[in-house]
Order: structure tokens, then sequence, then C-alpha cells
């Protein structure tokens, strides 16, 4: 990677988990890297890694390339263009890599008051979350100028697992719904199929051991195994964030006059386990959705089962016979 | 392997091109393997690598294992216990292994069958093509005794990517079922967001590209891409096969039941299919219709893309950045 | 009516409770009905209407034509041509209507059967419960011969408010099959919309009362209203017995190669309903089900509702304005 | 009706085609009504039947309750409150009931200006076409102040089949909604059925004929069966209206939290309709989706079929033996 360069000054702008799963990478990779977030102390324990932790937003704006990790599209615009922002004091960096998941009508104004300063956006979510973050296995959908593309490619390429370039303006966003659309739709078929199965007197784990290892396993069926072998709904993704967005998607969709008849039946799927009072639980719990209607009771397997990031996986390649 | 042993005398009913790789797996451990195929040309290549071809099936029996690749149920019952069948001579294996994928109803009768001579029988439907067989990548998912699934662990182990035991008698025979039910939701949640992504301007090789790399990516998205990509929809299965195996999914569901709202949705869009003229082509060709119902004329895109299961294919992790 | 002729001596066989309720009407027509049950106590108050009480199947065999209901397949098949049955003594009607809901392999079966003796079925599944049919409100799908139709129309054209001939063979099954069917997903779409209202603050009541003037509104929709507002959900027709019938229906459409997306999906919630213990309900408590998704208690909002069965009820037709 | 009272001065705003229809029916009942219309070419007609035809809508401000019938949410609002509308010159009625299907927050606002100016709005949105209107078939759903509601009374009772008081401010449009969303599945659900029938052999003749003289007919079942017969599908309602009564209705669930399966599924049939170019059809046209996707090639029955709703029609209750 050295010789594509890692000499440019960045910036990281937000440092919640994600975030400072994300700096760590890019300081182990040898990068120069200033970071801020709104509270200070989150941002500290990525000193001892090499960050230059700085007092102001603004104070990044002397880098090349800044980062933004931020919660929503408010959060963006405040932390971009706000009193205190990134471009407060006057210096603005090339490019703006923003990798948070927010619409895109607030990406594009976000572009829009860029431009004006003569500031590049990047339109960057990124799939996958923290955990798989730390596992290397993040993805990016980047949208935007093809030229900042290629200037920030070598960071990109850090972040994790692999970056695609997919065109102009906001359309990353879009990509980064079908994901997400897809990654529903995934989990509710996972969760009827597996209590076929728990019917028929097959156990969740061996059922799951066998689509993970199968064609259709994926890093994301590794990491929900153990949540739906030990019904543990602790939530790494609520209901109502994937209900959002459904939302979203399905709204994009509609603006483009696509029918999507499997996203459009989970998407009331996820809305009755938010009736069901599930809503701030992971949205995982569709699978106790699919036990009642079966008129089964759930209970945890109490089993070890591995989520497939830890350094000794090695993508369900693992010839296991058990 | 060599500690578990690969000493004993092996036989393979039915050389066709699902067969013909797996007995090439087992050959290239140093295993002895004799094989028989009712159509002798079609085993005859397999000589070169070291397999025994004999002239009737009733010579297999001499065998400690017999593993069988066969199409259809009643293919299965003539080639075990029909007038020429692996039976017909006297002789019986101790175990023998069907890969076949046929009705848990037949699967219980050859037991039976078996039973009376002796004989054990594991239901070890594998899951994934012969491309994928040859890359190495195929699963089994193994139901029957225990005992005799520990005596063929070994062999089970080189056949592919893994081999897990699921219980009792037919299990396997559903966790199969499971496995394609998962498959048509997925191929028909990915036929959704691609159309999506393109009528948003996002090529389906980028989109796919980005699934593919991303948490959601499994080898079935992967080899499907080319497919999907490039419109070319010559059969690997067919919508008709895939129709039987919801037809038979569905079937169990509705026995045990369990609702399956979204495998049934995708049941119907697959008649739809069927009903369109697609019958005899890829399942893939759900594409099509979602793109006929958002008024969108597909056209190939002409890209070369990877179908990941080229030996230099790393099963995604390769940090792409494009 | 008369100058069509109501002269022939009729027979009945089986008279619960939509059987003495259609024997009563062809009575207070004029008609001259013999009559049979297996309990004979059942049959006796029709003595009082005019009925002739028999004592065994056989002494219906020497009117003209002889009308069924019974239960199941098997009770038409042991009523008819059993030990016991119609046909046990000898003698034969011309006509057997039959006015069950069995499936169409045995209505296939029991047509051979009698046709080998020179009896006519015909296939006249009814369409309405009971109390429907004491409101006169009842209507038939009729298949068989049309000469044999033509000769029982005066009758068929006494039991209710119309008769209609679909066709040779066992068409009939299928019409009363499609019936069902959109029973089903019209109860399922009044729940939905019902939920909504009540969530918008219009009570049940009020939005029922709309549905029901307007253009939508069916004898069916005005005699669900009463379970709908007080939430009565004891069974005219349980969520098993609809789930049978939505069994055979999807049936028939997969052996057709008929895709039905929306009957299918109403299928799955039928199953969940009886997987949250309410298969012995009647199939409208899926507004139990819809309720619950939408993190709503229901409660009976008390309210006097007519079913619009009653003698003063005019179809609708009422202009309320209230 | 007489002793209710009919001496009221009554304004209509808007002859369009169900405009005319309903002024006819108030002058038929001796009501005095002023009329107005932006091309007033198309209230003359009316005067003949004994309205008075207006320059301005200011000059019906006159009126004790002015009616409107626009088309849209904007029609409305310069109706009211534009420079030329209702309230432009300084009068102002009691009560104004709009007709028109708008949206909730149109309705609201729309209500806030008339409130300030001391006029009540009734929001009274028709179900039904114009021809049902002709036959004296539609009904309304009034939601606003309940007085209100009282004093119009003995009017809305005269427009057609029933009016029905259903609360406080905008909830008629919810229940506007409720029933265009249960239309919407109803044609489905025929559709789908009709198709089952005919590849069975049943004409859709005969399938329609016997659903509409069994409890499940409506007057909507029966004035689509022409239709659905012989294939009419010049709209009445086009398939794109329907998708936007689709939109409001499943953004109306989705505020309220409630899931809708039924409903959103056949959202995106409608959808896939407009896809496949039938956007400006009657939305009857989903019968020809359903016979695609069936396989089936529809040719017109080219049946004399009634619409049910000529002078002689008898709602069905017509004892038809046929």
């Amino acid at each position: 990677m050295t010789e594509q360069g890692t000499e440019r000054r960045l910036g990281w702008l937000g440092t919640g988990r994600m975030g400072s799963e994300l700096v760590l990478r890019l300081l182990t990779a040898g990068c120069d890297v200033a970071v801020y977030n709104r509270t200070k102390a989150k941002a500290e324990p990525l000193t001892a890694a090499g960050a230059k932790v700085v007092d102001s937003a603004a104070e990044l704006a002397a880098a090349d390339i800044v980062f933004v990790t931020v919660g929503t599209s408010q959060d963006l615009i405040d932390a971009l263009t706000g009193p205190d922002g990134l471009l407060s004091g006057g210096a603005a960096p090339s490019i703006v890599v923003d990798c948070s998941t927010i619409s895109a009508e607030a990406s594009r104004q976000v572009r829009q008051q860029l431009d004006a300063r003569g500031t590049t956006l990047l339109a960057a979510p990124v799939m996958g979350n923290p955990k798989v973050a730390a596992a290397g296995g993040l993805t990016l959908a980047v949208s935007g100028p093809r030229d900042a593309f290629d200037a920030a490619r070598p960071y990109l390429g850090l972040l994790g697992a692999g970056a695609t370039y997919v065109g102009e303006g906001e359309l990353a966003r879009i990509v980064k719904l079908c994901h997400n659309l897809f990654l529903g739709v995934v989990i509710q078929s996972l969760s009827e199929v597996t209590i076929l199965a728990e019917k028929s007197g097959v156990s969740r784990q061996a059922l799951l051991a066998c689509l993970n290892d199968s064609v259709m396993g994926s890093a994301f069926t590794r990491y929900k195994t153990p949540a739906l072998v030990n019904l543990d709904f602790r939530a790494t993704f609520t209901a109502e964030l994937l209900r959002k967005d459904f939302d979203l998607g399905l709204a994009a969709a509609r603006e483009r006059e696509t029918p999507m008849p499997v996203a459009s039946l989970v998407h009331q799927m996820v809305q009755s386990l938010v009736g069901h009072g599930y809503g701030q639980s992971d949205f995982a719990a569709l699978l106790t959705l699919q036990a009642k209607s079966a008129g089964l009771d759930l209970v945890s397997e109490n089993a070890e089962v591995s989520d497939g990031l830890g350094p000794d996986d090695t993508n369900g390649a693992n010839n296991a016979v058990r």
C-alpha cells in the first residue's frame, strides 16, 4: 500500500464506536490522523495509538482529507457547516468523506455547501457494524467526483475489506439502502427456515451451521448466528432503525417506480415487530415473531457458537466435519 | 486426514457431472474408489484418475461405503434395490451415503429396505452445484445413525467444504429444503435491489460488487453475479426445479404448521416466472420479471465479472478498492 | 314458480343445521320431501312442517331427486354407496344433488359410482352459512350434466337466492374454493382497514357502517360486522376450516400453474392465526392478530349492530344518515 | 324527508360529472340550488332541472350550505379562499361540505381558513363513481363538528344511499382511504380467483355471476364484472390514481404504526401494473397481469353482463337460476 502513498494529513470527525475502530485501522497502517469528538473523552483513548486529539472541529480543516462518522443528517450539517463546525475557521480540506448513513436529500445539501467552499464531498456509507469494522470486514460504497475517489483510495482501502466507486452524486446512499433492504429480507428468511427446521427436530445451531458453511453463508449469517441460537436480542441494530431504512428504501423505490414485493412484505413484518414491543431490540428478534406464528415457544440453546469475526475465523472455509 | 484413515474401500454409484467431481476429490486424496454408471462411457474418464470402473451396481456391494448420486427418488430405489441394483447380488455394504435430493418419504422407504439387509443409510444431500463441487465449496447436511456418520466422516470431509450431522432419520432432507427456500428468497431479493439500483443509475455490476464484498456477500451471491450482470440465464438450476423445491418446502412447512410468509410469496413469483415462459431458464431470470414490473428493459452489461469460484478467488476477502 | 312444477318427489339426506333450513324452504314452497338423518331425532322437528321422516337412507331412493348435506367426503361416500346407504336397497333416484363441500377427487369417485347405477350427480356446493340459508340468501354453484341441472332447477331455485350452472363435472367445487379464497382475503383486508381506522380514531362500528353502506358492502361484510365490532369470535366457520379451504384452493392453483400472491399471503396469515391458538375460533379473529401487530389492545365496542340478515334488512339500500 | 326540511339555500361549487349528478338529485328532491363552475358551459345543462347558474364562486356565499366537488387539494384551496373564490366577496356560508378526495393535511388547512371566517367545514368524501351516483348508490363518510353534520343531514341523505358521521376533524379522509385500500385488495383477489376459475374451465362470466349472487357480491363486484368479462379497461379509475390512494393510505398506516401486509402487497402489484404500461388503464387491468403470470392469453368473452346499476337491478337479490 505504501506505493500508493499514505502521506496525506487526515482528520476524523466523530469518534464513536465505529469511528474509533476505523481511526485505529488508519493509525495502525501508519497514517497521520487528527481526531475531534464533541465529547473529547471518547477521543482520548486514540492518543495512545498515535492520534492527535484536537479541541475543535475547525482544527481538522488543515487536513487534506477529513472523514466523518456522526449519527444523523442534522449532526452532519452541524459538524461541517455549523457555527463550531469544520468550516467555521476559514480553512477547508480538499475532501470530506462522509461515512455516516444519512438521506440523499441531506447529502445533496451538504455537497452544495461544501462545493461553495471548494471542498469535495464523497458519500461513503459503510456496510457492517463496529464489530465487523474491528475485524476488518467493513466495506464502503462511494459516490461523488471520480478524481476525489482516486485521491482518497489508499485510505478507503485501509478502512476495511473494500471500497467500491458506484458513480456520481449521492448514488452511494442508494447502494447502502439496497444493502439494508437485502439484509432485512435475509434475516426474515433465515428466521423462517430456522423455525421450519426447529419444528422438524433440527436444532437452530445445526441448521445455521449448515447454512453458514454452505454457499449461502455470509459474514452476516455467521455473525447473527449467536443471536438466533441463544436468543440474545440486545441490539446491534434495532428494529426501529431497520424500519427507518426500509421506510427510506421503499420511498426511493416508489419514487423510481420500482415494485419490491418481498422487501415491502418484510417492511410490514418489521413494523409488526415494533408493534409487538421489540422496537428497541435487535432486528433478529424477527425470529420470535416467526416462532409465535408457528405456535412455538423458543428457548435458548445455550450453545457456544462463533460469530465468525474472531482472528482465527477463515470466513467459513474451514472444512468442518461435525 | 491420514490419521483418521482413508483406507476403506469405497464405491460410487452414479457418475454424472456432480458424481464425477466428487469421485475425483476422493481419488485425489488417495482413496480406493470403484465406480458404476448406467451409461458406462460417462464413468470411463475417471479411470485415468485411478478409479476402478465396474460393470454392474452389484459389484460395488463389496465396498465398505457406497455413495450414490442419482436424479430422482425412483432412480435411487432402482439403483439400490432394483433387479440390477446394488443389493441384487447378495452382498451389501455397511453404509450407503445418498447425496441425491429426494423426498423424505422416498428416503424413509429406502432406509427400511436397506435396514432389512443390514445396511445403514446416511441421507447426505449436497448444497452447491457441480461447479461449486469442482471448486471444493460443496457442503453436506447428514442425517441417520450417528455411528454411521462417524464411520463415514473422513470421506465426507474430503467431498468439499464441510459436512454437518443434523440428527436422526431424514432430517437432512429438511435442511436441504431450508437451504433451497433460503436460496430462492435471496435471489428474489437480490433481483429487487439490483433493479432499484439500476433505476437509480448504479450499474448492476457496481451494486453486486458492493454486496459481494460486504458482509452480505456469499459464494452464492458471487457465483450468480455473472448471470445478473450479463443476463446469461442458461440454467444451472431451472425455475421449474426451484418451484419443485418450494412445493416440497412449503408442504413440509404446512405439515408442521409453520407459516413462511416470505418464502410463500417467492413461491408465487417463481410460479409467475414459469407462467411467463422461463420454466427451463435459470431461476436468476427472476431479475427479468422484476425489471418488467419496473418498466425497465434490461440489456447485458457485457462486463467481465468473476463467479468467485476460480482458484485465485479468496472468498471475497480481497480488499478490493475499485 | 308453480308453472315450472314442484311436483317431483324429493328426498333429503342429512338434516344438520344447514340441511334443516333448506328442507324447510322446500316444504314452505309446497314440495313433497322425505328426509333421513343418521340421528333421527335431528330430523323429527321437520315433521311439523310437513316432512316425511324415514328410517333408512335406502327409503329415499324412491324419490326423483335426492339432496345431500353431509360433513366430509367419507360421509358422502358412506351415505350414498355404503352398506346402509341410499343405493343399498336396489332402487336409485334419477338425480343426486350434493350440497356438501367435498374435494373434486371424492366428487369424481362418487359420480362414477352413481353413474354405474344410472343416477346422475350434480355437484352443488352452497355459499353462505345456515343463518344466511334461513334468511334466504344462500346461493349455489352447480356442475354436472346440463339436463340434470334443468330438471333440478325449480328446486334449486327454492333453496335460496340463486343457483348458477357453471359447467360439466366437478367445476362447481372449484367455484366454491374460489368463493372461499375470496372470502378469506376480504376478511383479512377488512381487518387491516378496520385497525387503521381505529388507530386513527374512527370506531370499528363507524368504519364498517361506511363500508357496508358503500359500494363495497356485501351480505358478508354486513354479517361479519357484529363479530368485528363486539369481538365475538365464536365460530361460524373456524380458522382451521378456512385454512383447509386455502390448502385445497392453493393446491388447485398450483396444479393449474396459477400464481395467487395475495391468497397465498392470506393463507400464511390464517396459519399464523392457528399458531397463535385461534384454530377453533371464527376466522374473523384475524382482526386480533392485526391489532397485536399494530400494538393495539382491542376491546369490545358493545354496540348494537345488525348482521343484515333480519327480515327488515334491505341489503344495505337503506339510505341511512347517521 | 320533508319534516326534516329542505328549505335551506344550497350552493354547489364544481359541476363536473360527479357534481352534476349530485346536483340533479338535490333538484329532483325540490331543493333550491345555485351552482358555479369555472367552465360555465358545464353547468348550463343543470338550468333545465331548476338550478340557478351563477357567474362567480363568491355569489354562492349567500347560500346556507355550499357543497364542493373539485379535483385536487389546490383546486379546493383556490375555489374557497383564492382571489376569485367563494369567500372573496366578503360573505360566507355557514357550512361548506367538501365532497372531494383530498389529503388530510390540505383539509386541515382549509378548515382553519374557513374557521377564521366563521364557516364550518365538513369533510365528506364520496364513495362510488359518477355512474354509481346517477344510480343513487353513492355513500359519504362525514367528519367535522357534529352540529354542522346535523344541520346538513337532510341534504346529505338526498345525495345517495347513505351518509355516516365518523367523528371530528379530518377522520372522513381516513375512512375514504380505508375504502379505497379495501377496493384495491378486492379487485386483486377477484382477479386471482377469476383466473383460477378460467384455467379450470369455468368462464369468467359464470364465476362472477356466482360471486355476485353470493354473500360476497357487492355493488362493486357487480359493476366491475363487465370489465372483467369483456376486458374493457377504459378507465373509470386509473391504475395511477389507485396507486396514489395506496401511497396515501399506506403512509397513513405507517404514521400510525399499523402494518397492512395484504394492502402493501397489492400496492406493489398496482405499481407493477403501472410498470407494465397500464397506468392510464382502469385498475381492473390487474386481471391482465394475473393472466400473464399464469401463462394465459385473455380474450373477451363478448358476453352481455349487467353492471348492476340499471333501474331494474335489485342489488343481486334476484333469485336467478341460470
